[in-house]
């Protein structure tokens, strides 16, 4: 569209007022520019990069539109924010995103005004948008308010809830639905289907003539507010009945990479009466960047690449992936037990069972956005004798919260969780942090909860949760690589609520470790025994229940007692303390101190960073025993310069 | 429509077997029975009666057209079970609703084959059938899977997410739209605008003629079942696009009390092919019972009643509810600040917020059974300088738990949480328990956490709120009355994170309570006191930031120290426990008991019964404090009879 590049134009936008100033033919060489520059940088810093590159023109001409900061735009899973976060006055830290100290990989308050709403999470900017636009209306202010969320997030049920609700009223609230059939896993679900229908129908095609006939050849037209607002806006009414009937003016669908369709449209509804309007932008993840728009994911998540080649630069890995363990172990249960079904919510590909699909295409669910919905219909086949195994990331499982307890636990069900990305998980920061688990699953009684201490570990915790009939089971892991260990051919049936000796040391020192702390926790030992002092290392494997008999062992056993975790305040630390101070194992001369993820929202860094800075890496470990066995300042400083 | 009432039918009545071998003309004259004899246990028991009475017809019309239990008819909420439950060989216990040892009020696996799914939050039917209709498929088992849900109930996302999921799928199962124009709350949103709008259409009526002239006057066309399927069904298409859009083969409206209606079209639908099938049935909420149809709220919820004149009996108060000390206290801090709104979930009876509409209807947002969107979008008001109050049972604020993480508490946006009905609930059981929030909400940073200790405390609490402005804040409150202590006039602002020393004692006892077990606390300190013991006695307030302070100089300065709270493991307890350990203030001497609600589901009795069971009443609390002080046996049966 930028037949002739002339000097540059995104050198010369340090905001988007700015941006105003452009002739609106000078667009499409801004978003081409825009598109270059997001490519490059991502090529460096690695990040979110199809969602991003499928709304360039969207963002350009959003900014051209409305008059940001003061109006509000809100972009759903902030990661397709990086053209805004460019054209918003942080071009300069472009290349920090992600990185410890650089610009958050999704919308953040704190980092922009522009960004009036975070979002790492789907399908929150309606519920947030209709908040502000209300609020606006009570404190009497005019702005105007849009929400840009895309088809996959539509699926999950706030979304639903906010149209529903929004519906309803009269706030002037804009819903951009990104249409770009393609969330993170290939899209499902009837709304997907109705929307495609839309989009293939000879009124879509018609209507983008009908749009050029009118833009080109009828300027004057775009003089008279009034008038366009009813008659243009209607002219390109083609049948969203479903939005219809949920209250909402639906205008589309519209080619979303061309500005000259975008642009009089969005100033159409800028400048439309009271009440909700969706407008319906059909857009190409991965647009303009050849090997995304090859790949089969658009490259949805990307390591630093080639910009040429788009080859990414992947380190060599030292062990499998727990992602891709999960994967490998459920696969081997599931050629066992044909009872055995998997259920994903959007993430097949995160989760590691595109694989289990591959083998297994009849016993895969995939229900979209819907966590809530994915673990009521797991519980509705295990209450048939099923055996459900559903992955959900920690942090995702949050939504699905009163699920858990009510539909499962409360029955009693035996669904399986596979709780991945446990404790932090580096680069997406705060607000994908598996860091509540531990607490707000251990509050639900009939839980069986499990970490696993190495990648070996979660073998043999899916093989123990596929045999495990008696009621609900979970087994979190994190993150990243395994640690290298011999792999088991199979995984063995654990005892329930049985833990491990890994070194019986004499009475000084007992770390009790839950989850992957664990390398650290040897590591830490090791540290410890050069000091001459002859630690106990146990791995609980069981937060639920607790493994009282080796806990009482230890606490009485021993003058120091360490936990140590991926989970914070409530967890498992927590639940040890509470057990020990209920049993009176306290009482004595123990001295128990619960180390685990501290109480603060911690910003994106890598993962040993982050539990460097939470004590919980093997320095922190060794200070912690130290400090508890009396230590004091020098000698500590004398005993870690020693080991 | 039962003409001549011959012999009473119902006594025959002793499974849906039986049902089944009626005549379809006998089917009016049993539902009449059926209503008669569920007013009557009603007025005994107290319950849900609004709901029950409305499905009367369509609950004998499912038994008599569905083969349960081997076909699966999930009650959404369960609470609209109670006719289901006289069919289903529970009617000789249907008088010990609700009580100790009684049945549940709602749905309950183990309590009946009947049951096929338990139910107390709403909305989760569809995602359970679905799950059921597919685990059937994958076992090559032929069943029908029939979820019926209230209109009300469809507001809620998971329903939409279960809807959009279905829609894709060829799964066969059954969605009965209850539309009764009438969940707890008066209906909201763009559905229920939708629902409507196709009841009152001439179609509907029209149809309504044609059923009824097709069923009388074309009885063999009911004996093909095939052409039936196509034709029949079909001609009650009457513009249900949207859960057509949605992949639903939509039947409906179709009017709910009458049986020679409801009988045939079910049948017709049992019989039909693969794929969802959405029947849209209305019905009048409280249908039968002149009282209840004539009450705003349709007798939602009742006391014991007078059959013959509604009346409920209410057990005269000793001081005002906790629920209504909360309305008049947000009615005067709104009445002196008006960014104050107040956001509800379909509750504004529940909540007492129905107070606060009457005075401030622009300013309080009912969205409907939408807890996810509720949060989200108090979230949105709070980001415009709003000071939303949203006000949730702590159970139901369970399916807002990501929201309240990833949209308020990671933004820092003070939104304002009224978490009422907190810790153990009485006569709705585990499923409605409030006995997590302590754990799920503590686990997340930068929340600050209240629990009322009394009725005047909760005063405090709400003007406490309504003043802080650094980030989200909750209270916590239980279900019932006040201790009757005075009220003050206007609530005082509390300081944050500071506690009370109700009892500055001796260094024997110390008990620090949080929430309403307080006046438990006192009355155990009254026992301790009359066994000599000189007890201190703190009231927490905060739980987070805890009253570090405060909880040092208690453990420093005591032998033993209790903490009490209505709520469970990894809560206040578990909270006191992990910072008493970190830093070391368990190491001495000091003997530390946290009393909370055991890790069970506890079903449902009075509060009382059940704070009483769980130790958490003065008798148990005195026990564990001389326990904790050494007293053996003898020595605690001794001072015990003393006390």
């Amino acid at each position: 569209m930028a037949d002739k590049p002339q000097t540059p134009l995104l050198d010369t936008i340090h905001s988007p007022a700015d941006l105003r100033t452009l002739a609106q033919e000078q667009l499409p060489q801004l978003a081409d520019e825009l598109r270059a520059e997001m490519i490059d940088a991502v090529s460096v810093t690695g990040g979110h990069l199809g969602a991003g590159l499928g709304v360039v023109e969207l963002t350009v001409a959003l900014h051209a539109v409305f008059d940001t900061p003061h109006d509000r735009i809100i972009f759903d899973v902030g990661h397709q924010a990086y053209p805004h976060k460019i054209l918003t006055g942080r071009r300069d830290r472009i290349r920090t995103l992600r990185q410890k100290d650089g610009l958050s990989g999704f919308t953040r308050r704190a980092e922009s005004e522009y960004d009036p709403f975070g979002a790492g999470h789907s399908s929150t900017s309606i519920s947030a948008g209709l908040g502000m636009a209300v609020a606006s209306q009570q404190l009497g202010v005019k702005r105007n308010v849009v929400a840009v969320i895309g088809d996959g997030a539509m699926s999950a049920g706030m979304a639903y809830e906010a149209m529903n609700n929004a519906g309803a009223m009269d706030a002037r609230l804009i819903v951009i639905l990104n249409d770009n059939d393609m969330s993170i896993a290939p899209p499902t679900g009837a709304l997907r289907t109705y929307l495609a229908r839309l989009v293939s129908g000879p009124v879509y095609r018609g209507t983008r003539e009908a749009a050029k006939t009118i833009v080109h050849k009828l300027p004057p037209f775009l003089h008279e507010p009034a008038r366009r607002t009813e008659e243009f806006a209607r002219s390109f009414f083609t049948g969203g009945t479903l939005f219809e009937e949920l209250g909402f003016y639906y205008v589309g669908p519209i080619d979303g990479h061309n500005l000259e369709h975008l642009v009089p449209i969005l100033e159409n509804v800028r400048d439309a009466g009271e009440g909700p309007i969706l407008v319906h932008v059909v857009t190409r993840k991965g647009k303009g960047y050849a090997p995304a728009e090859n790949s089969a994911d658009k490259y949805h998540g990307v390591s630093r690449f080639n910009v040429i080649t788009g080859a990414q630069a992947k380190a060599p890995s030292n062990a499998p992936s727990y992602t891709s363990v999960f994967a490998s172990s459920l696969i081997q249960e599931a050629e066992a037990d044909d009872r055995i079904v998997a259920v994903t919510a959007a993430m097949p590909t995160g989760t590691g069972l595109d694989k289990f699909e591959e083998l297994f295409p009849s016993r895969i669910f995939d229900v979209g956005i819907a966590e809530q919905h994915a673990v009521t219909f797991a519980a509705g086949m295990a209450s048939e004798g099923l055996k459900p195994f559903c992955a959900i990331y920690s942090t995702f499982l949050q939504r699905a919260y009163d699920q858990v307890i009510h539909d499962v636990a409360i029955q009693g069900l035996p669904v399986r969780f596979a709780i991945d990305r446990a404790g932090y998980v580096g680069a997406d920061g705060p607000t994908h942090a598996g860091n509540y688990d531990n607490a707000y699953l251990g509050a639900v009684p009939g839980m069986v909860l499990m970490a696993a201490g190495d990648e070996a570990e979660l073998r043999h915790m899916v093989a123990t949760a596929a045999a495990y009939d008696r009621g609900p089971i979970a087994f979190r892991y994190p993150r990243g690589e395994g640690m290298g260990v011999d792999m088991p051919a199979r995984g063995e049936i654990l005892p329930i609520g049985k833990g491990r000796i890994l070194r019986q040391g004499g009475g000084s020192v007992a770390i009790l470790s839950y989850g992957t702390r664990l390398s650290e926790v040897l590591a830490a030992a090791d540290k410890l025994v050069a000091l001459g002092l002859n630690p106990t290392i146990a791995d609980a494997r069981f937060m639920k229940p607790l493994d009282q008999d080796l806990i009482a062992r230890l606490a009485q056993t021993h003058d120091v007692m360490l936990t140590a975790e991926e989970g914070g305040l409530g967890g498992f630390g927590s639940h040890v303390a509470s057990f020990l101070a209920s049993n009176g194992l306290l009482d004595g001369k123990l001295r128990f101190r619960p180390l685990m993820i501290p109480d603060t929202f911690v910003e994106h860094a890598t993962q040993d960073d982050m539990y460097a800075a939470a004590g919980l890496d093997r320095a922190g470990i060794v200070t912690a025993a130290l400090g508890a066995l009396g230590y004091d300042e020098a000698a500590m400083k004398a005993a870690l310069a020693k080991a």
